[in-house]
């Protein structure tokens, strides 16, 4: 899908763009040539392609300045891009924008572990922060299911979760400070290795915020040490909505365990048949993963044990070795790629209130049937983070629409009930239209006047996060 | 000290804007003659004064909207109180101003135990929201010292912490959502109970905000699950720089403690005198306080004594009953009134990188040399948040001038080793003059910019959190 291109577009002044570009950066560091540029065409979100007007690839903060200050000065949009992993099309390109990589960008700056922080460049990838300090025994919690590739950039534009995040948080609990460079090229620093420091916590807001407030280009993030063990046992039900009720109910006790996973019926099978874990035929599954001490792994499956078998479970299966913890995982991280193979699927990302998981369970398998899709639930059910996977034929005319119009109806469902209309895959172009279901007027004119005052010609990641009628009209009357 | 009057000024309208507020709140809600407002001239930070133009209670959400109504069409400055503890003048009045206190707003709106939270009124004490959840065994983590007395409002001002927040988090890691009353009168919603939403996370930036953003009305709040014990630990050395390096291995083995208090030697000498405690004379005092089951506890305490015995403690006090616990931590809360005893003291309110501990304090004992003023330091070592204790005589002429020009070089110290202003007294009108040491001018610009945007006109909280300088000549602007 192209992208509306604003008034007084650039387009025709590419020359004077490129040129000027160049004047800053490495020659192979400005890529303009239209067979180059269409490589950064899209992001994990492929049904969106544009390619851009050109893409650069500085390698320091201060190069990012300068490349902003000309985008600023040309009134050239600018599209941030970390690994280019995001789901919501956070890093899908305008005809009209240079694409801003940090991808160069990864280098470790400073570690700490007396304070417990790692200090890194954008565009290392969420995995190797940790592989820079395992060493020590320490890692980075927030762990995206594409954390191999995702960069921390990313990470802190999407504010990503995974897994683990029921137990650790997602990015921004983890974040510290960051350097970012504003669309006119002012260099700033928020936060920093200590407790938040007075005046107004921007670091929050900037967390999140897809790439539209400035360009982050170095980060300070939390590094734990790594916990003395873990074990997980696998629970199954005969029912979604049990099992739903089994999640609520864990949370309501307070054990904190470090993932509560969920897979229904279809993803069970098609797991099943993908990567032969062993898992019980059954109408939903559990995974639930507790970390410590021995002692402390006992007593708290001990808790979650006695709480599974109030639901009369089909299965409950305690890992007694590391061989078995493998086994109980490897179905889990096979899912999306098991679901891949049998169908093309859209990965849906809305969370929920705990309380409402046999509601809302029982709501989309309603749905699957009015709209004639299957639907399969594989998702963080620890702290309401729905991924419910909707199953259509790309390849049959309309069906890529009507899975569209479920998704949508699946996630005007998560507001319903209390919760959002994303959990850790962001807005980015695939959710805008759906915010004014989430923030009224009001709430919504609150979040666009801060965008205004960041960045005042709306150039930053256009056409994202907020309904295009506002951004449009917004770029409008800025310009 | 009286605050600056800004041009423009009200004063010589009270008549109409008394009859205004009268018109949109009951009779006794309106509070205007010159004995009665005398009782809102200050906070906790009693050295400065000033009474109000006239101050109003209201009891809804509805009612603050009119207010801030009025008071925006007349251009009146509005300064939000919650129970008026606030260390650093944040709740102080200016002239010109209308106190909006929401003490009157204390209900609990809501508890839902399987999402685990609570949704109240701001006016309700700190101390209460775990009051209205402690018979399911729930409690609101954030416990700052005046737990009993400060309201919810206050604590969301402050982004408010306590001795347990290095496990739990202080006040940002614990709530969840907020009903906000812009200047204005616009009534927005700000998160919620669920994961964060799409868009700009503006309840980052709310919390922490000292006001001047908008009257936060209700707010959301995490609960949890209480932990199934707890036992403190008390540990003695012979220096102040053994006992921090002593709290930077603790954090650096990545154990978790809830609390690790510090006191020096002044500190204990008080406390003995005054509570006799039992603690052992020596130079620095830890507690350190572990929480889970038996097995948990005593496995933590193993690890934390082990390291403590590398520094060679003078004492090291494993706590066996609860009659020992409660015996290991009445000094330490005891220690702020014992202090008080015996001096007038400045409570200082920094953080640092819990690695500077050794070098901070021995920095803060050279400083009491060369001002000549006893510094009594207890704090939460934990997460690096500082107390120093400066002592004066409020009798003796020069001695507040030169106690706080010494809390001035003491705060610029943390600055200078990585740290920050204020961990949780926030920075009022106590710290605004050294906001520029924090921060470089393009930091407090975006800052500034943030806070045009919420209140155009300048008139929440006005001359507090940052520069007089710039603050009125924001408000010129604005008038």
């Amino acid at each position: 899908m192209e992208m509306p291109v604003p008034k007084g577009s650039v387009l025709n002044r590419k020359q004077e763009l490129v040129a000027r570009l160049q004047a800053v950066l490495p020659d192979e560091a400005v890529i303009h040539e239209p067979h180059e540029t269409r490589v950064y065409e899209c992001d994990a979100l492929t049904a969106y392609k544009c390619a851009p007007l050109a893409a650069v690839l500085p390698s320091s903060t201060g190069e990012v300045s300068e490349v902003l200050k000309i985008c600023h000065d040309m009134g050239v949009p600018v599209v941030p891009r970390g690994a280019g992993t995001s789901l919501a099309g956070g890093a899908l390109p305008t005809a009209d924008c240079v694409i801003l990589g940090v991808a160069k960008m990864n280098d470790v700056l400073e570690t700490n572990y007396a304070d417990r922080y790692i200090r890194v460049q954008t565009g290392r990838t969420n995995l190797s922060v940790t592989g820079a300090v395992e060493e020590e025994n320490f890692f980075y919690a927030p762990d995206p299911s594409s954390q191999l590739a995702c960069a921390i950039a990313g990470n802190i534009a999407m504010n990503s979760g995974g897994a683990h995040c029921l137990k650790y948080g997602v990015t921004t609990n983890n974040l510290l400070g960051v350097t970012m460079v504003l669309m006119d090229g002012t260099v700033i620093e928020l936060g920093g290795a200590h407790l938040d420091a007075g005046g107004l916590d921007l670091l929050g807001v900037v967390c999140g915020s897809e790439g539209q407030l400035g360009v982050v280009t170095e980060a300070t993030l939390r590094i734990l040490r790594k916990p003395e063990g873990a074990r997980p046992v696998l629970i199954g039900f005969d029912s979604n909505e049990v099992a739903g009720a089994c999640v609520s109910d864990i949370i309501k006790a307070g054990v904190l365990p470090v993932a509560i996973e969920f897979m229904d019926r279809p993803c069970i099978e098609a797991t099943e048949a993908f990567a032969k874990a062993g898992y019980p035929m059954c109408e939903a599954l559990l995974i639930v993963e507790v970390e410590g001490s021995d002692a402390e792994i006992d007593m708290q499956l001990g808790v979650i044990s006695g709480i599974a078998r109030q639901h009369n479970p089909v299965e409950l299966r305690e890992s007694t070795s590391a061989e078995e913890s493998a086994a109980i995982w490897l179905g889990r991280k096979s899912a999306f790629g098991a679901m891949g193979q049998i169908n093309d699927y859209m990965c849906l990302d809305g969370t929920i209130p705990v309380s409402s998981l046999p509601y809302v369970l029982r709501r989309i398998s309603e749905l699957s049937k009015e709209y004639g899709l299957g639907v399969g639930n594989v998702f963080h059910a620890g702290d309401g983070n729905m991924h419910p996977l909707i199953l259509f034929d790309a390849n049959k005319s309309g069906d890529l629409e009507l899975c569209e119009q479920m998704g949508a109806d699946i996630l005007k469902l998560c507001v319903e009930v209390g919760g959002c209309l994303t959990g850790e895959h962001g807005v980015g172009v695939e959710k805008r239209d759906l915010m004014q279901t989430q923030f009224d007027a009001v709430d919504l004119e609150a979040q666009l006047r801060v965008k205004d005052v960041f960045d005042p010609d709306w150039l930053l990641n256009p056409s994202k996060v907020f309904p295009l009628s506002v951004t449009q009209s917004r770029r409008e009357d800025a310009a």
